[in-house]
């Protein structure tokens, strides 16, 4: 929330009408995130009067804030000149998460913007891998060295603070740029200014490498509650650092994934409507296609009791009950390990512990859902045995159904692929499958 | 990653041969985040041992950042001069999350260690409600008034930052408490001594009201990029701030929420080991008991069809199939919304954009999907007219069961219910439902 009072503003009016006075004096008293939130849903081109009415610096944060595809259609339409002081305004990270994204031409022209010192920064963040921690650093920030005064390196701080954005922790390097340690800003404002800065550094300071990856990072800033992380290279030379504001978004990123593939198809990366249709179905498809497949197994088994099931059909009517509490079960068990594992509550080491656990857990709520079940199966047979047939089969799968959903994730961890594929549709359709044997297997042996 | 060499030590080896001195060099080398996972699977009198070595302001950040459960058997533990000191040395936003999870005479006990003044402020807070913003609060920020000089604000924050620890955003108000604007530290230090703190204030800052959401108070330090977010009571009086090291959590509880109620369970709050046996069983059987319930109604409808499915059995080998495949679907489907609601990505009323979307995507994948059936049906059924029917009764079903997907967390958000309730096994068991009617009425139309 913000002080001021909140009024609706046509901004396509506005521009219809030309009152750019106006628009220029609203502009100038918003936050780069309201005026990246007002223009989203406007076209193109009423998009670039806006941002020729933004000074440059608001334009080059709200154009960083813009989802690729939009980004994309305003660097179609930007004059020249417009999108070099653009591209040159905007944060080192940035600009790298923007070259990510954009075609080969595109990046060429773009770079052909910056002076070949920036040129040659932004090309060595490249190199590294997509996700890799060095993607998200920035060079915004302000070093020092140890043998500085505390007043040396406040007057420092004071100079560059104005260039620089992120001031609040900073970096201690000798001459060959490895990393000694880090300051507080705190601690040298509230130290003596005839101190050294040594004496006051942490000389052990938490950092990541550049080629770690970004959720390692966020790992990181989110334990030692962090404001900035320093990056550095192979040799532990600093190459940047990573500010807080970055790693919520890597842990809302990994959250998206982890539900995402616990919803069996491939993480998506963009927003939904920025993510075009056809690749939503590329995403979805292979996975339903062999999902179905694996489901369909179920038909063999089942068509290979033809016979039995001609003479008693109403064993058909339990297996939807069957296969989806099955299902269900082990969706809860599953989403409880995948988010153990990605808070880091649960550790492969603990597989005895949570067998032991899950196998109690599933025995009490297999009595539970049996015991409902058997009084319900009135309704549907009058046959006390086929009921007590189904009951228990119930019983069996949920017991199992149980500890499968708590086993998947682990060997799924071991086996080094990402648990949260072993939630939701395909630990349903291995349940299903071994389920719907399991249950034929019951109900036959009582019933014959 | 740190820079000093990693050593494993076995503290309890260590404890036992009474080499406190070792213990304590080794302590105090560790931040309080590093302490906490080494203690955390000790048992609670190696615990105390532990605490007995470290200071008490390290020993209080560590207390804080364990779980309830074993703050509570620690409190049992310590002497009540020790429990003092550490109560005392608390942040007063972890004392409030203390004092949340205790019984009510713990928490008696520990306001009785608090001054007159801080019991009065931590009992305001306690007043709000549970995942109120006000409850995130701390008091340890830093005052200034407009009409300081930037020399006079900055010798406030030097004196009080020693105590307090939130200094990078300086809090403005004026002598009713009343919030008038912030400074980042930043601008203060590269501002002209002599300039007035209102010349450089930023006059229309973010905040929250008290009795907002935590969600609320996360989402605009996220969009804001904020170090630290004020809170204002219902007179926009200042009674504490928010850190940007809270909103990681606030956010990673958000996203466990969502993850425990896509799969159809009541969200623990507590980390999985930390959270007893029979609490699991009751967040996660009522449930599994209601979509039991729901699931069984395909009973009596399939034993409605008894006397087709005795003439043709191998109808029911594709009942799995059938409804495996919609709930895939659907799961895919719901899980993209209900991650589009929570980041904004999609708000409700973009629903007809939605179904149009997801119309024509769930006729894509339901072609594809009928088509892969109608070939492998033919290893189950050497009938071309029943595999036919089967293959457009799963048309039907997945467009079908696309379209709820997406739909079905609209209507939860219209009826104000949270739309992660309406993926996974609810809305697997809802498709499954329906589809069994479509399964049945297609084929049945198909074949007699």
């Amino acid at each position: 929330m913000k002080m001021k009072v909140r009024v609706e503003i046509d901004l396509q009016e506005l521009i219809e009408k030309g009152d750019f006075k106006t628009l220029k004096r609203v502009l100038e008293q918003q936050d780069p995130a309201d005026v990246k939130e007002m223009i989203e849903k406007l076209p193109p081109d009423l998009k670039i009067v806006i941002f020729r009415l933004l000074p440059k610096d608001k334009a080059a944060e709200v154009f960083s804030e813009l989802e690729p595809d939009d980004q994309m259609e305003l660097i179609k339409l930007f004059r020249e000149e417009r999108l070099k002081e653009i591209f040159e305004s905007m944060d080192p990270d940035d600009r790298v998460e923007l070259l990510e994204e954009m075609p080969a031409n595109v990046v060429k022209k773009l770079l052909s913007y910056l002076s070949p010192k920036e040129r040659e920064e932004i090309l060595a963040i490249l190199n590294y891998p997509k996700d890799s921690a060095a993607r998200l650093a920035t060079t915004e920030y302000v070093e020092l060295f140890e043998d500085m005064t505390v007043q040396e390196a406040l007057d420092r701080v004071r100079r560059e603070g104005k260039r620089k954005e992120n001031i609040y922790s900073l970096m201690v390097i000798d001459r060959t740029r490895k990393l000694k340690g880090t300051v507080e800003l705190r601690d040298l404002i509230i130290a003596e200014p005839n101190q050294k800065v040594s004496e006051i550094m942490d000389k052990d300071p938490v950092f990541v490498h550049a080629t770690d990856d970004q959720e390692i990072a966020a790992e990181l800033m989110k334990k030692y509650d962090l404001i900035m992380l320093p990056v550095v290279d192979s040799e532990e030379r600093l190459i940047g650092v990573i500010t807080f504001d970055d790693i919520v978004d890597v842990i809302e990123e990994e959250a998206t994934e982890d539900i995402q593939k616990m919803a069996s198809m491939s993480a998506t990366y963009t927003s939904y409507f920025h993510t075009p249709m056809w690749k939503l179905i590329l995403k979805r498809s292979p996975w339903l296609v062999v999902l179905l497949l694996l489901e369909s197994v179920n038909g063999n088994i089942i068509s290979s009791y033809e016979k039995f099931l001609a003479s008693i059909p109403v064993i058909a009517a339990f297996i939807p009950t069957m296969i989806g509490s099955a299902g269900n079960t082990g969706a809860q068990v599953s989403a409880l390990m995948i988010r153990g594992f990605t808070l880091n509550e649960v550790t492969v080491k603990d597989w005895w512990k949570v067998l032991l656990r899950e196998s109690l857990i599933g025995s009490t709520l297999g009595l539970i859902l049996a015991g409902v079940l058997y009084l319900r199966a009135f309704l549907i047979s009058s046959d006390p045995t086929l009921n007590f047939a189904v009951a228990t089969a119930l019983l069996v799968l949920i017991l199992y159904a149980n500890v499968m959903g708590a086993l998947l994730p682990f060997i799924a961890r071991v086996l080094k692929i990402d648990p949260a594929f072993m939630a939701g549709p395909l630990l349903t359709t291995i349940v299903d499958v071994t389920g719907i044997m399991i249950y034929f297997y019951v109900v036959h042996s009582f019933l014959t």
